[in-house]
């Protein structure tokens, strides 16, 4: 299941259960995910985890769906199973459309291409982009 | 410079002269950046590279600044210093402040820190994310 | 199970044989684990990765504990699935507690996350770090 | 320099001013290093960013050489620069001696070896290494 | 079984089924793999990633042998999992011998081992090897 | 010029020279490049590597240039600037023409690319390809 397993909310702590709380009051859900119940061992982590998530993933500069869909990205683009799958459902609660996701697809796709050409290529890079 | 070195306009073959002009239309500039001038040397993953950007970068379900936005988030999470010093610059003359350059960022690298999380904590998926 | 399958102790050549057995002697069990039983049909590459590992994680300037826990951390930031399995194995018979195992997830993501955004940052090495 | 530049201490706001004054009262030093002025950009993700990092690297179950090892054994292994010089200098500061840097070095060069031996044959994992 | 799904012949569209007409004449085989019936949801995608893999692997100054060999050891250097698995068997299909299998992958570990060892100790490129 | 100096011929100890003495045999040059200079404050790393090297890289069921093209592709994929320059003249010397290096560079960015598409589309490995 995970390496020390998953803490449930009736058996979790009070400072466990205070971040349990205060996500699903922020997601307006009755779900505590895997990843939570997993690092539910270390509340420190899981307190630092989840208020910085909840941090950079709120309205800002950018709206939530290009966040979820950025957040998206790097994990495809990371090859990451779990985050794969928990994203893209964000996402798609998000109002992420087959088209955005295949599209957002194409681009982690194609900039993994040339990130790598680019690179072994040896590109200079342009004196206009040089901060 | 790079590996095979520069391919500028004035001695370019027609078919390089080709996607070099196309290149300049399309980005409504008279500029041709080093990456595109060390492909040339193989003109024809030039021309599928640039076609395949142009595709995929073209306004669709997603707008331009968001593309070059995932785009340099990708780039960023590689550590591909080249791509991201021409998307920074890509996605700003599109429109990305620095606040959302700011934010991107920050989600960025709060998904590679949660990647390896979930990861190393060998999170199984939760059934209702499987597909 | 694995592209070649595994080499089972009873089914292995002498040369296959005798690097079973120094594991076996070198790790105080009778147990082999199915990484060494799938290299076993290069048994070149089983020898010297073998040899390899032994060396490198002999008690030298860093204690065995210490050793282990580093192997995880890399192995968790590449995200394999089996060497995290295996590796979190081997700290633990080494020593590593739970509270240790989460300080080094913690240390992983976090480096995780500051790795991309000094990257996205473009930030220039500072001169008192340079070689 | 950096995308954004850097922000020094006298032209900061009190917000940037007081983490960069916690930084330099935790570490005991009058040095701010480049990463942090050029996070400073973003307020919130300098103070985020710098108090994850005090509560993760502080003395716990892993003692501090322990960590800072551990931090650049993972920025070596995804290849970032400035945080290899960065954090090897901050390794040297907390203890490591050369002969720990090299069998550090020598440990996540192997793992990045049997990380992809592994999964290169598809080696399915012992039933008992399985969470 | 994938994000969108899988499309099967019956049901496609004109242009996905040109396309996987296209893909089971140029392979000599009646089978479509996972992938493509994964990305026919996206039909520019098949034909622009399906058009693009033909051009490259094609036989041209390399041979179709070692093209799909350089596709597994990237793949594997990834640790795609899928990947790893359909190029093994495209690989297979192309000549490749056990011995050559084993060989790749020692190629691929070393690889990964001294890129970090070199990474980690900050060597600075020789003039000689200069672009 | 790295973390630890170079060591040079006439400055190193007996075991440093023997090994630089094999290197220069083998390869038939009198240049030891900057990364054997900067592993050799480590001597039973440099041995164990170059003993690594030389049995990896030695002619087998691939011939010495396809080696050093695959040593490459993978560099490049890991986007190690020191690798792709001191591989790319490797690869030149065992016989690469400019046409294979933009082949290869071509399957490299491929590669990469699919890598993301499937692991985004989260595809299923299909059931013939399973080992």
């Amino acid at each position: 299941m995970a390496t020390l397993g998953f803490i449930e909310y009736a058996d979790a702590p009070p400072e466990v259960k205070a971040v349990y709380d205060d996500i699903m009051t922020s997601r307006q859900t009755d779900y505590i995910n895997n990843f939570w119940k997993a690092l539910a061992h270390d509340p420190a982590t899981l307190r630092r985890t989840w208020e910085s998530v909840k941090q950079i993933m709120a309205p800002g500069a950018l709206d939530p769906l290009t966040k979820e869909m950025v957040y998206l990205a790097v994990s495809t683009s990371n090859q990451c199973g779990y985050c794969i799958a928990s994203h893209t459902a964000a996402a798609r609660k998000a109002g992420m459309s087959d088209a955005q996701f295949a599209e957002l697809m194409a681009i982690v796709g194609m900039a993994n291409e040339t990130n790598r050409l680019v690179t072994g290529y040896q590109v200079e890079i342009d004196a206009r982009y040089r901060t």
